[in-house]
């Protein structure tokens, strides 16, 4: 890089530390938003600016949007009597995309882990508590990550929730997935669950 | 994803059309911005915007800078009698990063094709034959790619400068490169271009 294209050394480095982006990948995405200035760059950085300026978590659920309490929270749409729990706002994304659910979500901000140090506090587990007790909730449905974090989580809530039931997603062979290429510990948990046909 | 969202919505789409970024990792990448909205997702709109209004090409290289004539185009201490012949700024910038040319360069855009139509006037190649005709140069070096394309180009600009000595980088085996892992065709030019030892 040259001397005079400080801006353009600035961008990169702060490109750089976006997931998923190298240094590498960071000077190839510039030099096509440079190139597409006009098209992609502006706008780019004015959504971006809107974005930083607007988004937020919900006070409620920990979803992110541009108000304190989310669409989802608001929406009279929504059962109030469900709670979808899961570990982070992709995964609600994720939850939303498949359209199969009706409810609201509590988003924890990640799962329980004793070598990273977070404890319940850190996720929004007590806030899950209380809204069972104060929004009449009749089912708390489990989405964690079929990881021993996870799990352990999900166990967690499960011991702190009283007076609901709480159920998980199924484990099994994932729609459109072949047994060849599945794990043992996934085949062991489809065969254990299996049902009449 | 949910109603209410249409700027953060708008956000992925764009990040989605980045080279290197998909859907999901535009997802990613927004939800990291939104999580570091003060520290990263503020300073990386304004600088985005900034590049947006000042970024342009050099008139007289094709180089890319903040103003109409680049640093390095304007530098006295870059020799102004050798030009370097590149594809394009990544090659440009990867030439500056080894710090060892100290003269000018000169960027093509990309390199003749017959498929994708891409002729002489669309490559600055003219410009280049005026540069060296105006600006005094003793030597052009030819960086373009080992490809197909990359040398087809290189010859039609061999062919059509006069006066002046035209050269290429070496081709052979790259420092650090193990020869159990070079293709046939390097190390046939590594054993063509064998030197004295």
């Amino acid at each position: 890089m040259s001397e005079g294209t400080q801006d353009i050394e600035a961008l990169i480095e702060l490109m750089a530390r976006l997931p998923g982006l190298g240094p590498r990948s960071a000077r190839r995405a510039v030099l096509h938003l440079i190139k597409k200035r006009g098209a992609l760059m502006g706008p780019l950085a004015e959504a971006m600016g809107a974005v930083a300026a607007s988004a937020r978590e919900c006070v409620v659920c920990g979803n992110v949007g541009t108000s304190d309490i989310c669409a989802i929270c608001e929406s009279e749409k929504r059962a109030t009597g469900e709670i979808c729990v899961v570990e982070d706002v992709a995964d609600l994304w994720a939850m939303e995309r498949s359209g199969v659910f009706k409810g609201r979500y509590h988003v924890l901000g990640g799962t329980l882990s004793a070598l990273d140090a977070v404890g319940p506090e850190e996720l929004r587990i007590p806030r899950l508590v209380e809204r069972v007790a104060a929004e009449g909730v009749t089912e708390v449905i489990l989405a964690l990550g079929a990881t021993i974090d996870g799990q352990t989580t999900a166990h967690y809530i499960a011991d702190h929730l009283s007076g609901v039931t709480v159920t998980s997603l199924a484990q099994g062979v994932p729609v459109g997935g072949e047994l060849d290429y599945l794990d043992d510990g996934t085949i062991t948990a489809a065969l254990k669950a299996r049902r009449s046909f």
